[in-house]
C-alpha cells in the first residue's frame, strides 16, 4: 500500500513516516507544501532507518504529488491548516482513496490546554466538509506521543481510537495502526463521535504538565 | 476520615462506598434523598463486606445528614440532580469540607454517546457555582466503570483524573482515591480543566460499544 503523510514533515508526519517505514513493507511518501523540505525530511528518514539496518525508499513530494501517488493520505497538519490541505490535495485523489486524519483543535490558556471544537462540531467534521464526496475521511492518531512514536527506541503500548462512516476505510487504518509495534485499533464508531476522541489529546498533555515524571503520553483503555 | 456519598444508593455511590469500606478505615456514610433506602443499601454493603470477613459500620442518612456529619461529600449522582443535591446539602457543610463531582453531563444519539456541557461549561463548574464559598469542589472519579468497581473480587488497574482549584482538597481526594486498591490519582489542575475530563466517559462507552469482549472499561495513562 502506498500512504501519503502531508504534512510528513511535522511531529506526528515524521513518528508515522518512520513507524510505517520500520514497522512494514508500505510505500511511504513524505508530503509538505515545500517540496525540497519534503526531500530533506525523506533523506533523513532514509538515513535513521539506514542506521537501523532497514533498507526503505522514503520519497519527498509537495503534498498534492504525494496524494496523487498514495492510497491513504494521512492529513499529518495542523488543525488550522486542514481545510487548505484538503483542498490542496482534492484533485489528486480517486474514488476509494482514504483520508485521515489525526488532527485537534487546541486553545492554551493559564489552567491549561482545551479542546478547542470548530463550529463543524469536530475538526474531523471539517474535514469531511472539505473531501470530495467519494473519498471517505477516517479519524485515527490523535493521542499519541509524537516524540515517542518517532523514537524508534522506544516501546510504546498505546490504543489509538479510529472512527468514521465507511467501516472498510476504517478497517484499512485500523490494520495500517496495528502494524506499528505497541498500537492497538479501537473502534469508536462514526464521524459523529469524533469531538470526544479529539479532546482527548489536551487532556493527555494536561496530564503531562500537572503530574512529575509523565511526559510523552498515550493511553490504554482496559 | 468521614465520608459521605450522596446518592450513595447509586451505581457509582455504591462501588465508592464498597471500596472505601474494604480498603480503608473511614467512614462510609450512605446518603440518598429517601433516607430508608439509604438504610437499606447500607445494610446491603455491609452484608457484602461482612462475607468478606470485613467488619465495616456503613450507615444510612438523608443526603444532608449525612453531608453533616462528614469531611468529605461526594455527590455521587447524576448530572441533572447535581444542583439540587449540592443545594439540598449546602446548609449542611462546614468550611473546610470537601465537594468531590464525579458527574458527566452526556446524551445519547444514533452514533453513541456524546459529552454534553453545560452552560457553565462542565458539570465541575456547575456545582462549584452551586457551592457555599468556604467549601472547596474536586472533580475525581468519573471514569470509572461502576459495575465492575462495585464488585470486590475484581482487580483494577486504572487512574482517576482530579482536579481543582484548592491544592490540599485535591491533594485529601487523591489520598483517597489511592487507597483504592489498583486506582492512581493524577492531577489534571483546575476546574477549568473539568470538561475534558467529563468527555472521557463518554469515549469510554463509545470505545466498549464498538469493540467486542470490551466492557467495564477505565483507562491508564502511560
Amino acid at each position: 500500500m502506498r500512504i501519503a503523510l502531508c504534512g510528513g514533515t511535522g511531529d506526528i508526519g515524521e513518528a508515522l513516516a518512520l513507524r510505517w517505514a520500520y514497522h512494514t513493507d508500505h510505500e511511504v511518501l513524505v508530503g509538505s507544501r515545500d517540496p525540497d523540505r519534503a526531500r530533506e525530511k525523506a533523506e533523513e528518514y532514509e538515513t535513521e532507518l539506514d542506521s537501523r539496518g532497514v533498507e526503505a525508499t522514503v520519497k519527498g513530494f509537495a503534498n498534492e504529488m504525494a496524494a496523487d501517488r498514495a492510497d491513504v493520505v494521512v492529513l499529518a497538519v495542523p488543525a488550522y491548516h486542514l481545510v487548505d490541505t484538503v483542498e490542496a490535495v482534492a484533485e489528486s485523489l480517486d474514488e476509494g482513496n482514504v483520508l485521515v486524519t489525526p488532527a485537534v483543535g487546541m486553545k492554551r490558556d493559564d489552567d491549561g490546554f482545551h479542546y478547542n471544537a470548530p463550529g463543524a462540531g469536530s475538526v474531523a467534521a471539517l474535514a469531511a466538509e472539505a473531501a470530495p464526496d467519494d473519498v471517505s475521511v477516517v479519524g485515527a492518531f490523535h493521542n499519541l506521543a509524537a516524540g515517542r512514536l518517532a523514537n524508534l527506541d522506544a516501546d510504546v503500548d498505546w490504543d489509538t481510537l479510529v472512527f468514521g462512516d465507511d467501516p472498510d476505510a476504517k478497517d484499512i487504518v485500523s490494520m495500517l495502526a496495528e502494524e506499528i509495534d505497541g498500537l492497538r485499533a479501537l473502534d469508536v464508531g462514526g464521524l459523529a463521535n469524533a469531538s470526544e476522541v479529539e479532546a482527548l489529546t489536551p487532556l493527555l498533555i494536561n496530564v503531562a504538565m500537572n503530574n512529575e515524571g509523565m511526559h510523552d503520553l498515550g493511553v490504554k483503555f482496559h
